[in-house]
């Protein structure tokens, strides 16, 4: 005879605390950043000229902090769609989790040394790979529509991927270009988030195949 | 044959989640400027003495929670009619809170450097800016009822602007007397929430113009 | 003709956003407090002594953290019974969280010196002002129903104010003796939580007045 | 005559709130330990080398985010079934909290003396203490079914009770081990969580007896 699984102690229909603890992560994450960047202590009349010293770590502030909305909105994106979670679910967050959290120290790194080669690198690889796991977490949702509705329109799906792998992919190229002698890699990094702010570019230099569009068509005619 | 849209990616019915990593940057801010409070390492016979002496940390540390109070209920209230949030809104919110998280830093900044008119720039600026990116938001929701009920009253759009408004209002003035020679500006910005914690004042010195509440009226009277 | 008051901007039915502020400071407070024990820069062979030394730092800890505790519960049991807020009940909110975030403050002020009695008077203080600022918020949400349920039993709100009032009672008994020569203050700050872990005793202690009990009781049985 | 019981001020029948302050708590210990790791001061072209070094900071925060998150989705899953909350559950989730803050603490102390018999000690006691508080919860919530559906099965009840007893038990024999002269117990830290990772390993080493699922099956049958 056959022995029943055990219920399922892990799965559940909400995904109300897995959002929380998301969200308490990026909002600790963007204040701790600013945390970072001390208050000079020097004699009153090199006051203005010591903040002025300061644009590295404001540029790099400003640059993770788009980034970071940019990742909390991809995440929040996909909980549109994503009803359920399950264990794995779970660890792919706590990973994504445990990636952002040190974006901090990363952007303390090229704040330090806002031309070293390495601590662009570490900065471009961090970015890069929360990407990656972003994408992962919505591959593993999707696919087999195993935490989504089950009728969830492939154009949607095929929209978030191409969301979460524009990032790292531009990235990618960043971190390149820091391997050649040209210094223009910060300058690429505070682009990237353009994308992102104006989405109608993306949709111009990288459309839906008509294919997957065609089908949603067809389905809402019927 | 034309091409339909995707079905949109980014909008949702719902602003949990928006609410949820603001209420979590501004308790993070919160806490965060008392604990760069340092407890003096002093002998004993001197302890009472160096907390006196902090004196300007802990006004300074006074003024910007009451000052974060006002932004947070700011916001919260523009959530009471605002159910729906989109791409532009979640940005807004982003950069709003960009700025919120530098609040410690220039409370920092004025509590190292109490009469220099350069931190009392940063700090008004600072904070009219919030101000005013608050109101963005705001505007952003209500104009042409995008993000809010089609049928809000204009007299609850003119309460909103008038509150967002104020406090930028009244910090450029702070920081227009700080260009001056007179030593009065920490007392203006000490001053200026007070039109916040009484908002019959408000009421009184900046009234909804009757035309408004009249259409109200007669709305409330067919 | 009397013109109609503009729409309440500010009221509003639920109470979830100043729920979820506090729960952050709270969350960021607890943690925050051990953050401000720092680990020990030795020699290997006397980690073990130093980490004993530290043992003021673990038990004030400890004692802030069930003292947060007894206030967290508090303002917890309040929304049991509050379900709309106004303007006033979020100002005495966000009151009670600028003395909560100071805790960390006063906690790291009677570790350094355990034995100092301004440090002890400060500690004691700001524990008894949260307890009134909590009295406070109850009284307010309570007296004429104001913020709960119209047929809300006065036998809860007795309970409610007792619960209040009883920790800056203990509190002020406590900083009392820390003016006498006698070195028990320490002790007595971390018995005081017993009371509320043990609700037993209180009740026996301070019972509800029958009076109100006897009205509770009719009412149940009509 | 008997006088009736005051209402109870304590219980409540949702859990939201306790909840949200486990997530906040979570989410700033998760981001703390990152902000430990302090970015190098090095000359540039030490670096990399400044960098690598780090090593054993990041492993340390890697095996203890790991070890967060298997313990918050221990909590978590508790309040999958967990549906009302009374005073005793609260002080129990606030000792718990209590001992999670002070992880941070704990993981200092490992990445400072990685191969220090009592850093390890004191890491592994904290590690094991939070799940048999942990459990001390499931235990409490459970027993005569007190804070959970009166028909829960017993099968559920017994894989909650061997998720919270398997990490203390697992922390237990690497804590012996470091009282052996090998040098093996920072890699036992890291394969521990591995079985929370694949739950699969422990349902095989570990089994529900047989007696609960067949019970579990009747009752589906009948």
């Amino acid at each position: 005879m056959r022995r029943p699984n055990p219920p399922p102690v892990g799965t559940a229909h909400h995904t109300t605390r897995i959002e929380a603890l998301t969200d308490g992560v990026f909002a600790i994450v963007m204040t701790l950043m600013v945390f970072d960047i001390r208050v000079p202590q020097a004699p009153p009349e090199q006051l203005w000229s010591e903040l002025v010293n300061l644009w590295p770590s404001f540029l790099a502030y400003a640059i993770s902090f788009v980034q970071l909305g940019i990742y909390w909105i991809g995440h929040r994106n996909q909980y549109n769609f994503i009803s359920k979670e399950d264990h794995t679910i779970r660890w792919i967050t706590l990973l994504f989790l445990a990636l952002v959290a040190f974006i901090p120290f990363s952007t303390q790194l090229i704040s330090n040394y806002p031309t070293h080669r390495v601590a662009l690198l570490v900065y471009g690889i961090n970015l890069i790979v929360i990407g990656l796991v972003l994408y992962w977490h919505w591959h593993y949702a999707t696919s087999e529509r195993r935490l989504v509705d089950p009728n969830l329109s492939p154009a949607v799906v095929y929209i978030g991927v191409r969301r979460c792998l524009m990032a790292p992919a531009a990235y990618a190229v960043a971190c390149l270009t820091s391997l050649s002698p040209l210094p223009i890699i910060l300058e690429l990094y505070a682009l990237i988030p353009l994308l992102y702010l104006f989405p109608g570019i993306v949709e111009r230099l990288w459309p839906v195949p008509a294919r997957l569009l065609d089908k949603e068509a067809n389905a809402q005619q019927e």
